[in-house]
């Protein structure tokens, strides 16, 4: 195989739908010709020594070698004890940072238009250090922790992406009212960030406060920053306002340059191996992936193609309104890429 | 003054705008001869003894005595360890289930219809504990803190709520994937209450599933029962879905009777005492109050007229779309009370 000039990917194709949309992506990047080649890896977790979860070496060990990840749905591990896989790989490759952009397409109808924001949550901590007590009988405590160190970190990523994004202003999402030391932190941190990002409107604002102005009137937002669980609620609510999980992209950014792109619907497994799965999402994110990487170029090209195919309206997925199947909305868009050229 | 047969109830009118919607609240009650008399206290917080903050001895023993409280909006206080007064009031009084219907105002455009669901907060504890500290220098955490009693408690005020209000579902909101143990308990707990209440269907749903649901399609809810701040998040964002704290009532219950009804809305400093005040929020938190405590009829010709004027359009308050003033909309809302009789 031709593989001079070519970047390696990991491919971490998931469960139910996972793989046939990971076909969908696979075919559109070869018909944009996007130098891309594929090195698939499964991510069921196992017991490494000593009963820790891991996940499996050779997924690790790809991902250590070509430090970009595409990841479609993994189902919810029942078993006890078992962590959720899509926790375990941000905490593996300690991707700090979940990126969201939720941007209205145009064609698909909500109660909204002209959306146009990013959610960028702390993915490493807070709500989600699984630090957990019984203190007696019938009363539970969880730990909620910030750090100065996350808390900054997540405040610099956000204030470079707005201006590396071409964006104009960053929100701090927090409830300082309440968690006076926790998330007065986090804001302490934010507002030392902005100091250093002058040409970057700076804004505070309580994530209640957020969630009733968001669903007024969303297009009053741009960039929005914040610790995980906000994160976790915002971006499903952004989501929401542009059509659903199926259609939004999203990306899990560590340092030096790791990052896994991955959709973060289920897995639906009423309708996989049926060729009905819209491969919206994962395109997205992998379009997120090539911007990433530098590959602008083939970002814009695949983008474009995936939209025009929303807006025109002809070829479509059930959960787009239309009856078209996978392969055949996956056929649609690679005829517009090539068209494109 | 001829005082036999009239009920007793405390008004804390707050600050900002809450005189004059306070005024606007207790014309409509006289218009419509509500058997209800009122009982003005103030509630800027004074530090007791041993410098603890306390209500003002006043308020505390008129609430002791009438039970019931109504409250407009409290300024926000700037002193450092000031608490808020809002949270001091539900923990002076242990009112311990927030209370926030949400449904769609004929009339008032919104780009939802047909809203009609009910957030039940827990209020009294989780990460409003109020418990935090400092690790090391940079690392801080704070406390949720879950109980069985509180969680078993607030369940059992879901499940009635909904049976004495002729509503079939309640959904139980959390994160137990994330947080096991804590939102673990309360779930467990609003699993067990919910085998006594079997003419209620339970179902069960994450944050951010119900976040991206809720924008999606709100009438798919009806009664949801959550911890603390989750049900600070959802009852905004479900106010927003149906225009806003300007238009939504609240309710703080408590045990054996003792309840405070308010309006969630700030106090509008840039309009106060301008006669511009839209009264709505408070006039239907009063309604809420007078179903409370059994004046069913009353409350009923008063949200009739209320909604009526809305639905007319013809005088409103600019927030709502109008012209007029705070006194005329509530001019209106009497002329129309004393019709329905
Ligand atoms: C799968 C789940 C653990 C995860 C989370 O809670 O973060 C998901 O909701 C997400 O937003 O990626
Ligand atoms: C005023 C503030 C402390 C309060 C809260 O966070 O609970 C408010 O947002 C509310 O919902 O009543």
């Amino acid at each position: 195989a031709f593989t001079r000039g070519l970047k390696t990917v990991t491919l971490i194709p998931g469960d139910g739908i996972g793989p046939e949309i990971s076909v969908a992506v696979m075919k559109i990047f070869e018909a944009a010709k996007t130098p891309i080649q594929w090195e698939e890896r499964n991510v069921t977790a196992i017991q490494g020594p000593g009963g820790k979860w891991i996940i499996p070496p050779d997924c690790k060990e790809s991902m250590d070698r070509t430090l970009i990840g595409l990841k479609g749905p993994l189902k919810t591990p029942i078993a006890a004890g078992h962590p959720s896989m899509n926790l375990l790989l941000r905490k593996t490759f300690d991707l700090y940072a979940n990126v969201r952009p939720c941007v209205s397409i145009e064609g698909y109808k909500t109660p909204y238009t002209d959306v146009d924001l990013v959610t960028i949550r702390e993915n490493t901590e807070g709500e989600y250090s699984g630090i957990e007590h019984i203190i007696v009988d019938g009363v539970v405590q969880s730990i909620k922790l910030i750090t100065e160190d996350a808390s900054r970190r997540i405040a610099e990523y956000a204030f470079e992406y707005a201006r590396n994004n071409q964006r104009s202003s960053v929100t701090a999402v927090h409830k300082a009212n309440i968690m006076r030391m926790s998330d007065g932190l986090f804001l302490r941190k934010c507002r030392e960030v902005a100091e250093n990002f002058k040409d970057i409107k700076f804004t505070e604002m309580y994530l209640d406060t957020v969630c009733l102005n968001m669903v007024q009137d969303p297009t009053q937002f741009d960039v929005l920053v914040m610790p995980n669980l906000y994160g976790d609620i915002l971006s499903d609510l952004c989501a929401g306002l542009i059509g659903g999980l199926g259609v939004t992209p999203s990306g899990n950014i560590g340092a030096n340059g790791v990052a896994i792109f991955e959709s973060v619907h289920g897995t639906a497994p009423d309708i996989a191996g049926l060729d009905l799965a819209n491969p919206t999402a994962l395109l997205l994110s992998a379009v997120m992936m090539l911007r990433h990487m530098g590959m602008h170029d083939y970002g814009k090209k695949i983008e474009t193609a995936c939209f025009d195919t929303i807006r025109d309206k002809k070829v479509l997925t059930g959960d787009l309104g239309g009856k078209s199947k996978c392969s055949e909305f996956t056929e649609e868009i690679c005829r517009r890429v090539k068209d494109l050229d």
